[in-house]
């Protein structure tokens, strides 16, 4: 990436962090919504914590950019952007509780259960989850009803059994039995995977672009979870947790199977380099106009934290 | 209630039950369904421990009775009855964890994370919220996308943060601080109340009922809600683990206020017969078709566990 694409993508970056960040702070301060009884000050506050917390967000970056790709209104994709951006938290919420990953430290900050109780994280999570569907559904953007219902079920499927929940259940149980590379890759796909593709094919479709670009867009999301995989793998494997704001050296120490503990660091850059040629070629007949989102699929593969 | 009317009314709490777990039953097997990349196996079973576990199907049936009063697809109005089920059991399975109510015994059985584990309790519950947003936006049954989109809002208000799930941290909050009465009202509106409350509209949903009629089943839902709630703080005073399948006398045990613990018994049991009168009241315009709905009110306050 020249230095000029990369310092374009950084500010784009940064901008629709701002943008889904607004939208995020708008939707959890103490004020009960229409239709709620009360919001109880202690959850919101957790809910915050594990919300606004300094991420990259680059799942929303992901689908305001394909969105905006097709044209789609940038009030609509700011909130399934947020909607998306729920569910990752939700997730890194009940993922670090001590029953699961028991982790102390997320973006360098305490954890949420760290900060309040694990009741409080458990809770915070439920709600954030329950969240993402109440932003898809809500009156606060216009949308087209049909729309918005395919956007409800992609989430579900991306987020649930045969998603990400599934892909930690899958995780989880790693430790115990490494799984062999089909394996990993399944559990990868659904982890970590399924909600980056989400992400890619959402914006294509709160624009209503085609199936075919819709699917373009969808299989160039399973390139950047690919990538965003192997390229966490290499960063447990090198870096260190001042790098990382969380613990870093987790996989190997948890005996868990990786494609990089697998196949070596080598491999994994060669890899990374398909993957992002990929991704590339595949946006290829958007030419310019999706100079941040390959951008995006290159930061990425090479990020270093 | 008459005896006859009694078991008219058991006799289709089974029913509805049967056709809401057969829907269950479907959702939640081995084979991975469309869109999925796998199920853990592990996951699976626990979801079943959680959900296929002989409850009474109270909120399913609460759907299916009112979407039958204004003849709605049965179809719809069973697959609408799961996706509210399943919020239920999840809410079970996270209150039930250590870190909140900390139970080991629901309907008789061990909680799921005393069967399974505590990290597979947490993706379970998970994975259940998730999926009953999918079912809402699923094809398996026929509904326009602007009544699914109307009932994915409905169910995400009354489950989340100024619903059920901030019911919830009120309610783990009340033990170190017992609120005043106004706040055990608040508390059990949004814990029990809201769910209940959206089981009896959602069916006038589904319908397409008028909104004045979707409003008077509202607040039919409300006083079940209410009488529900009065019932269990009395089912908690005077009866014992057998009966009830799970933990007596917590709530005393927790320090934890109640309408009956701060009003007394003898209140409570006029309040219910208050309740039962309103509901019946409210339902009086739809006559006999509408009298499994009001033995339901009557079978939720007088219940025994």
């Amino acid at each position: 990436m020249t230095t000029e694409l990369s310092a374009l993508f950084e500010q784009s970056l940064a901008m629709r962090a701002e943008t889904v960040e607004s939208v995020l702070r708008g939707l959890f301060d103490d004020r009960a919504r229409n239709g709620e009884i009360a919001r109880p000050p202690r959850l919101m506050a957790a809910i915050r914590h594990g919300v606004l917390n300094g991420g990259k967000r680059l799942r929303p970056f992901l689908v305001m950019e394909s969105a905006a790709l097709f044209g789609a209104a940038p009030e609509a994709a700011a909130h399934v952007a947020a909607a998306l951006e729920c569910v990752h938290c939700y997730s890194l919420i009940h993922d670090d509780l001590p029953a699961m990953d028991d982790d102390d430290l997320r973006r360098g900050q305490p954890t949420v259960h760290r900060a309040y109780d694990e009741a409080t994280a458990i809770l915070a999570g439920d709600a954030l989850l329950t969240t993402a569907f109440d932003i898809l559904s809500s009156s606060d953007f216009e949308l087209a009803d049909t729309t918005r219902l395919i956007l409800v079920r992609g989430l579900a499927r991306a987020a649930g059994i045969g998603g990400m929940v599934g892909g930690q259940m899958l995780d989880l149980a790693a430790a115990a039995a490494p799984p062999d590379e089909t394996g990993v890759i399944t559990l990868q796909a659904m982890k970590t995977g399924a909600l980056l593709r989400y992400a890619c094919e959402a914006g294509a479709v709160v624009a209503g672009a085609s199936a075919a670009d819709r699917e373009r867009l969808s299989e160039f999301g399973a390139a950047v979870g690919l990538a965003f995989q192997l390229a966490d793998d290499l960063l447990d494997l090198t870096s260190d947790v001042a790098t990382l704001g969380k613990a870093a050296g987790k996989d190997a120490g948890a005996g868990k199977a990786t494609l990089v503990g697998l196949n070596g660091p080598a491999w994994a850059r060669r890899q990374l380099d398909g993957l992002i040629l990929q991704a590339e070629t595949l946006l290829e007949p958007f030419g310019a106009d999706a100079a941040m989102l390959t951008a995006a699929a290159r930061f990425i593969a090479d990020r270093k934290s």
